[in-house]
């Protein structure tokens, strides 16, 4: 079986944006009432959204995507905590009636209702939810709900340990993963997303966060940001810091996604990082939607990268399931048992 | 010859870093007055201060650096204009008497008076000092002179321009460097530089900068940060938003050193980016002090990783020189011909 860890719900039907659009333009006008409901959709509406995930799944022989809300859209910065909680439970809600309409393509992972001025508001409410009732296996954490002005404490703050707490409690991870960007300076999909997966990881070599939580588990996506590549400064940092080497700092808490466009990124990736710290992903259907004329393949298959790595067969299945299953465990209660 | 193209001085004697603090001391106390001038450095005291430079120069091969002041301590965030004058005054002039003691191993590139609200006071006259009456060759230009709050416009941005046309009417082009960080989300070395060197390649990806300054060359650090693991990406992103191929956009204008410190970083850089747009360097002595026990040597010693990539004889050449020689021409007023 192959899970896909990074699949957002990019694909919505436009009622969603319609919503939120009405959400923004009551910030704007206080006149306007805030909107109540996302309008009605069908079951079927629903089943036509994820048909092109779905035909990805089948063209490039992956089974299951761990799937969330679209990360840009999450958009923290926008309004105050009602607003995110509100739109943050809709986003939810509508990733819930997709998995229970393909349950065995789709696994939840639900968006956090984050906004600057509280990062935590409401936060471990909605995870409980999620999970307890959704069914969800994790969630995505902002470390800059403020959309690219970093206002937010460190991850490895403690201000952030009363959440790490109910992740622990309920045994979810968290991915790593910013929104969209009001700095002009940071493209979303091109810096501040790479950025924020760079910034993490420095984060968690700095401090003891893993020690305080041996089983809190984050994974950086977008292969790391600049992590790997620059794998060598980051273990003469550390050691210049005093810090744990690396493999030992990351072995169990932290891992990477595969969402790496070409091969070169990715035989990097398996040759610098352990097996048991890579997670397959794809971040389809993403930020990068074309065909490269080089492969004549996908940017965003990533599978056709992972499937010519120089890895063995038990890295190799490692990577495309059984890491994923380790670091999500929730997921064995809803597939079947591993092939 | 071998000519690293990114050094600081980082080991200079501990004068300047107390007329710093005396300038820190004024602005936190207002009765005591500003530092009028650094004390009174002997030659010899210079002379000694670049032995370790030297020895690493002599150990590794390599016969020049492109030596600019400390990047992290030129932390534009501290005080006004005034006091950012005042302090890269200081360090340009030390530079350059290390330059002057020493011509056939270090060549000059001029840190830039840069302040958050007023990013370019001061910068073309500095850098004009720097050129005409120095002897350098290039300047280190900060995008994020408010050290990790990034407020200032992006580089791509009509602000900066009247800076560009000054670089271009002197031939010099600018290392994008930020310096320390006061946002404790970002640990200097090991988040902001590469973060800052990934936002400013989107930011070139994103606008038409050089079409407007078609012989403006601005150098990347730290291997480009995370651009060329994410090359794929980069690629796609390009294509999505029908800018450019990547190979055309950088031709004339971007360049990447080889501030990577592992023998597989820099496999990849050579593989994904043309030959043509990479220089080689090192950083050192710098943000990674160590000796990698991998491999018994410094981290830093990126040499060794160049001898080692599979490239051509003739590539190799380009990076270790002959792309130093077309990006900063001024170089060839002060070296003897190519080797």
């Amino acid at each position: 079986m192959v899970i896909d860890c990074h699949g957002h719900y990019t694909t919505a039907p436009k009622e969603l944006q319609a919503f939120r659009d009405s959400q923004i333009a009551a910030l704007k006008d206080p006149t306007t009432s805030r909107p109540k409901a996302l309008a009605s959709l069908t079951d079927d509406q629903l089943r036509e959204s994820v048909q092109p995930q779905l035909k990805f799944q089948n063209d490039r022989g992956t089974d299951v995507t761990i799937f969330s809300p679209r990360a840009s859209a999450m958009a923290h910065h926008i309004g105050d905590a009602e607003i995110s909680l509100d739109w943050s439970r809709h986003c939810n809600d509508l990733v819930h009636r997709v998995c229970t309409l393909f349950p065995k393509n789709f696994v939840g992972v639900c968006q956090l209702p984050q906004t600057p001025s509280a990062p935590l508001a409401n936060c471990i409410d909605e995870l409980e939810r999620c999970v307890n009732e959704l069914g969800f296996i994790g969630c995505n954490l902002n470390p800059d709900p403020s959309g690219g002005h970093w206002t937010a404490p460190p991850l490895t703050d403690r201000f952030w340990y009363p959440f790490y707490e109910k992740m622990v409690e309920l045994d979810v991870p968290a991915m790593v993963h910013v929104s969209a960007s009001c700095n002009s300076n940071f493209h979303a999909t091109g810096a501040h997303y790479l950025n924020a997966d760079t910034t993490a990881f420095m984060q968690f070599l700095q401090a003891d966060l893993f020690t305080d939580f041996p089983t809190l588990r984050m994974i950086i996506p977008h292969g790391g940001g600049a992590v790997p590549y620059h794998w060598g400064r980051y273990r003469g940092l550390a050691q210049d810091m005093k810090r744990p080497p690396l493999t030992d700092l990351i072995r169990n808490n932290v891992f990477f996604d595969t969402c790496v466009y070409h091969q070169p990124g990715i035989d990097l990736l398996v040759k610098v990082v352990p097996a048991d710290n890579i997670l397959f992903g794809s971040e389809m259907v993403g930020a990068v939607r074309g065909i490269d004329p080089q492969t004549g393949h996908y940017y965003d298959d990533t599978k056709r990268y992972v499937d010519s790595a120089a890895i063995s067969g038990a890295d190799r299945q490692k990577l495309l399931e059984g890491n994923t299953r380790k670091v999500y465990p929730r997921i064995n209660r809803l597939l079947p048992a591993a092939s």
